[in-house]
């Protein structure tokens, strides 16, 4: 088996290096870390172990890489833009693409690039950050959620492909869930991205210091409660008691800055398409006005463009 | 006439020491600032002209100043909790109360103090700071909008008081314009306020920089259409087209930071009860929710609390 990863990065560079270490034949696509992993390979600093790739197969045309039977992307949801010049040089034409990828609607952007290729999101509940080129810092999780895309946006079930993927991911030490419907799967991490994501942007804060607020828990609780209405307009009604498991678990969770505020930290463009408008439009064409959640779209915006034109 | 000053800052310095300048016996009680103003006076640093009032009436004990005709406050709603110890001492059994104040519902839970008093709200259209002991720096604007208060919130209309405050005012130099209702006029001032104070707050923006963004404009607009409809709810319709008024005219403004940014940075607390949470609770009485502005509060509640326990 051949594995093309997409974006090395924080979660590309994570996920790809495991699995490069457990000894599958990984081809890795870089742009400006290019001539330095292609020169001293990747470094992994993990809380769960360091570890060094000191050579690595890189590439900086995806010409030049050979057709892969997996493709990881690990590339911001907002670097999509790019796949159509890329993933039908890497991928064997009925490839499977794992989508390492935040937010919702990100899979029906890219079904025609490769119209044979499986598409299977993967929800990452991850922290990490690339430090520095081809340098990798994992601070904390690391699970991955995954669930096989269909078109029609129905449930694809538990299929050959997505246990042939979630075995790969296994083998390399990283702890996999199953979902059976992608799109269930992708509204249930909303609930928590999009009270989480924008809130802790907006507020400089992490999570921590939100459930220790009062009017803070009250404003994720009311975003929450938005989404859960979404989905259910939707189609996708969630379970109950969704809510206060979510919160619980956050409560319980160490001091986390979502990857929306790392992002915003770095100077990188914000998921805000991805992770709010889309399923805000979703959920407006299905009759139900997400009120919180776009309001902090509309601040998530302005401070993204006043970050990125300040850097 | 005799006139007493209560919270001698960035409104009551401004108003009352223009007050005394044109030849009114004033009274300045004062916290902090007294042994420096008790010595040296006020200095008022006006983009209008700069002035001194070298000796100036100053006390720290409201028991030592003489019962006046006119009290005005110019503290902080947020401090109004002290009035109670102060007012009966300063004001004679029939005097008038004007509140230089934001918000809604200030003038109910004050008129029991001195129940023989008139109590006028005060609106200011004025951008001032305190940047020193006794020391006010004017920096834009300085209109007030009068309006007599009734127990049973209904129009006063101009009375004979009314017009004697305004006189006074406009004797100092001070523009003037008179409401026949004060509700109204509070819920008027609301639609700017809710909209602007809270978000400059969050967002660490100008006015002129929300402007200049299409987000934040959808979002201003979108918590001024909420103020609109609580107005509404509450007994109050706004005329047709007040939202483009005042979005016009404060594109048209010079970069200004509202009253709570300039309090945010000061490290006070903020005016989140009478700003947003007493108005947010009418309406909500009335039967509209007023989503996105809750938001906002919820936000600044968070913000003005780790702000002052970092402070």
């Amino acid at each position: 088996m051949k594995v093309a990863v997409i974006g090395t990065g924080a979660v590309g560079g994570y996920y790809g290096g495991l699995i490069c270490r457990s000894g599958v034949e990984t081809h890795f696509l870089l742009h400006s870390d290019f001539d330095h992993v292609k020169e001293h390979g990747l470094v992994i600093d993990s809380k769960d172990g360091d570890f060094t790739l000191p050579e690595v197969n890189a590439y900086d045309r995806p010409e030049d890489m050979p057709e892969c039977d997996v493709v990881l992307v690990g590339l911001k949801a907002t670097a999509n833009h790019v796949l159509p010049d890329i993933l039908p040089h890497v991928i064997r034409d009925d490839g499977i693409i794992v989508l390492l990828q935040n937010g919702i609607g990100v899979e029906d952007r890219i079904h025609g690039i490769v119209p044979g290729a499986t598409i299977i999101g993967g929800l990452c509940f991850l922290c990490s950050n690339k430090i520095g080129p081809g340098y990798i810092r994992h601070l904390d999780f690391g699970a991955v959620r995954l669930a096989q895309h269909r078109n029609d946006n129905t449930a694809a079930g538990i299929t050959s492909k997505l246990e042939t993927i979630a075995q790969m991911f296994e083998q390399a030490g990283i702890s996999v869930m199953l979902a059976e419907h992608l799109v269930v799967a992708r509204w249930q991490k909303l609930v928590w991205n999009m009270a989480y994501n924008g809130t802790c942007v907006v507020l400089a804060a992490t999570t921590d210091q939100l459930m220790a607020d009062v009017s803070a828990v009250a404003l994720v609780r009311g975003i929450m409660e938005e989404v859960v209405e979404g989905a259910r307009v939707c189609g996708y009604p969630l379970e109950e008691g969704f809510i206060d498991v979510m919160l619980e678990a956050t409560k319980k969770m160490v001091a986390y800055s979502p990857s929306m505020k790392l992002d915003f930290e770095a100077g990188r463009p914000l998921e805000v398409e991805e992770i709010y408008r889309t399923p805000i439009a979703m959920a407006r064409n299905a009759g139900f006005y997400m009120v919180r959640a776009e309001a902090v779209a509309m601040q998530l915006e302005f401070l993204d463009r006043r970050n990125r034109s300040s850097a």
